[in-house]
């Protein structure tokens, strides 16, 4: 689940995909309305596949801090939820084990084991979208830290004294490739007398937010604002991975999210050079992949089945 | 061994030091003097150490990107080395297994074992010197990556367009907060009509660097300069310690080189407060200690010696 919309699944323990349901979401109307639809969507997968089969365990990757032991959801921004636990009232409606985990950590576990990610050993997560999101996987693991506070990569500072960002710092990356920091610099273009047409594609979509939808659709018409905006986005998401690749050493870097989904090769290509000239060891840099996640809204739902594999050791 | 000074020590396996040889080196007269210089400490401490104790292995620390597996120091800037095969020139030479790895590596594995980072599980090692290094433990093991490439956070750009770094690319933190780049601050600030006594000092002392004693020595007379220019590099390491605990989240980062050998907490603790108001987790950040190395300069020769024992498998 993301913060507006839901991808159930069902799905073997190989990362087959038997049934597959997709709907928005309603974060404005509380936690109960999003947790009874996270139930039905589960009812429908279930009632799609053959009887036959035996349903082991629920499996959500939820968007903020969750902790894997109780289920609970501590802090998710983007739905307005404090302390939820979501594990639990799941357990209670279908009678089955409910594991919880971080969205962008189960896609990056899902991109690992069945996406762009298989076969490395190290590998680095960069998810796109309303936030900016990592996971890490370290000889094959996800690595969580001490504390569970692990790959929180959008808060990486890489402007000090730049734009105000949704944790209370500055110059955060989040706060500066994120598509909510896209849309910031659009409107402030605007505001300060620039030319584009992105505000008219959103009108005519009665679209609130600028999707990644409105952004493809500016940038096939040549918005040159956009194209600003979007080539900054792309410089500091640059900067980030060679940061992330400097430290790390990972194999592949996969990149995903929204933006990544709609745009592909066209967000990621101008990633790679500004991310090849950062990297301190350019002897056999090509050697480490920079790709675009492969399993599209499937990533986060069979990385939920990994993990759930993972803590109930099947 | 650093870029002017080697430390040579006989321990026990269990890191006891039972003798002990320091002096400066020559890197200016070429590899084979330093070899030989490395090969004489060796023997000296052999000759102090009672005469029933074998000797497994000479383990070393260089000061650049080195092969586990051949001995070969590929590139060491600050010795002017590049090629130089040390294993095997050691071996021969002593008729002991050699084994070379990177000095800041074995630093921050010595400190792991027997120093500020014992009995955690994840830890970060800043050394902060001429440049300006890294050591990353996860799980108790150090961490190298997939091309041993890992733990360059001396790279981490942290102003884009700023300073130019050694690497080739500007605003790098080694860029921002080493010493070579304090002394670069200092120089200019007085060639731009600043007053400071810090070359008074440097001449007094017959210096022709701004070393760690130098420093000292200016903040102990309240020199305005000097305070400026740390100030401005405690800030940047602030932001690269928050940077590496928001993506690592390590029970630990340890601090070490010239600097925190000479200063202590006098350099330490100006940071904390920057690195604390960074991470992104607050509810539990004071769980994470930022700790000054505990062994000085026997961190990287014992640091060596656990390399060793992990290498030959005892």
């Amino acid at each position: 689940m993301g913060g507006t919309s839901l991808t159930a699944v069902a799905a073997s323990e190989a990362g087959h995909v038997v049934a597959e349901s997709r709907q928005k979401t309603k974060p404005q109307d509380g936690p109960d309305v999003v947790i009874e639809q996270i139930i039905e969507a589960a009812r429908r997968v279930i009632d799609r596949t053959e009887s036959s089969k035996k349903f082991q365990a629920i499996c959500v990757g939820a968007p903020g801090a969750t902790d894997l032991n109780s289920g609970m959801v501590y802090k998710a921004p983007n739905l307005g939820w404090e302390n939820v636990p979501l594990g639990q009232k799941l357990e209670k409606a279908l009678g089955l084990k409910a594991i919880v985990g971080n969205d962008v950590n189960v896609g990056t576990l899902g991109e690992f084991h069945f996406g762009a990610g298989q076969g490395a050993r190290h590998m680095v997560g960069i998810f796109v979208g309303t936030g900016l999101g990592g996971g890490i996987i370290i000889d094959g693991k996800p690595y969580h830290g001490s504390r569970g506070a692990a790959a929180e990569i959008g808060h990486t500072i890489l402007l000090p004294g730049g734009p105000a960002c949704g944790c209370g710092q500055r110059g955060c990356v989040e706060a500066l490739a994120s598509r909510t920091a896209m849309e910031r610099d659009i409107r402030t273009g605007i505001a300060g007398g620039r030319k584009s047409i992105v505000l008219e594609i959103m009108k005519r979509e009665s679209r609130s937010r600028m999707t990644s939808s409105v952004i493809e659709k500016a940038l096939k018409r040549k918005d040159a604002l956009m194209q600003e905006v979007i080539s900054r986005a792309q410089y500091y998401l640059g900067l980030l991975t060679a940061g992330l690749v400097n430290v790390l050493d990972p194999e592949v870097v996969v990149f995903g999210g929204g933006l990544i989904e709609r745009l592909g090769e066209q967000f990621l290509g101008p990633i790679r050079p500004v991310a090849y000239q950062h990297f301190l060891r350019k002897d056999n840099a090509q050697s480490i992949r920079l790709v675009p996640a492969k399993l599209k809204n499937h990533a986060g739902p069979l990385g939920a089945v990994v993990l759930g594999r993972q803590v109930l050791g099947i």
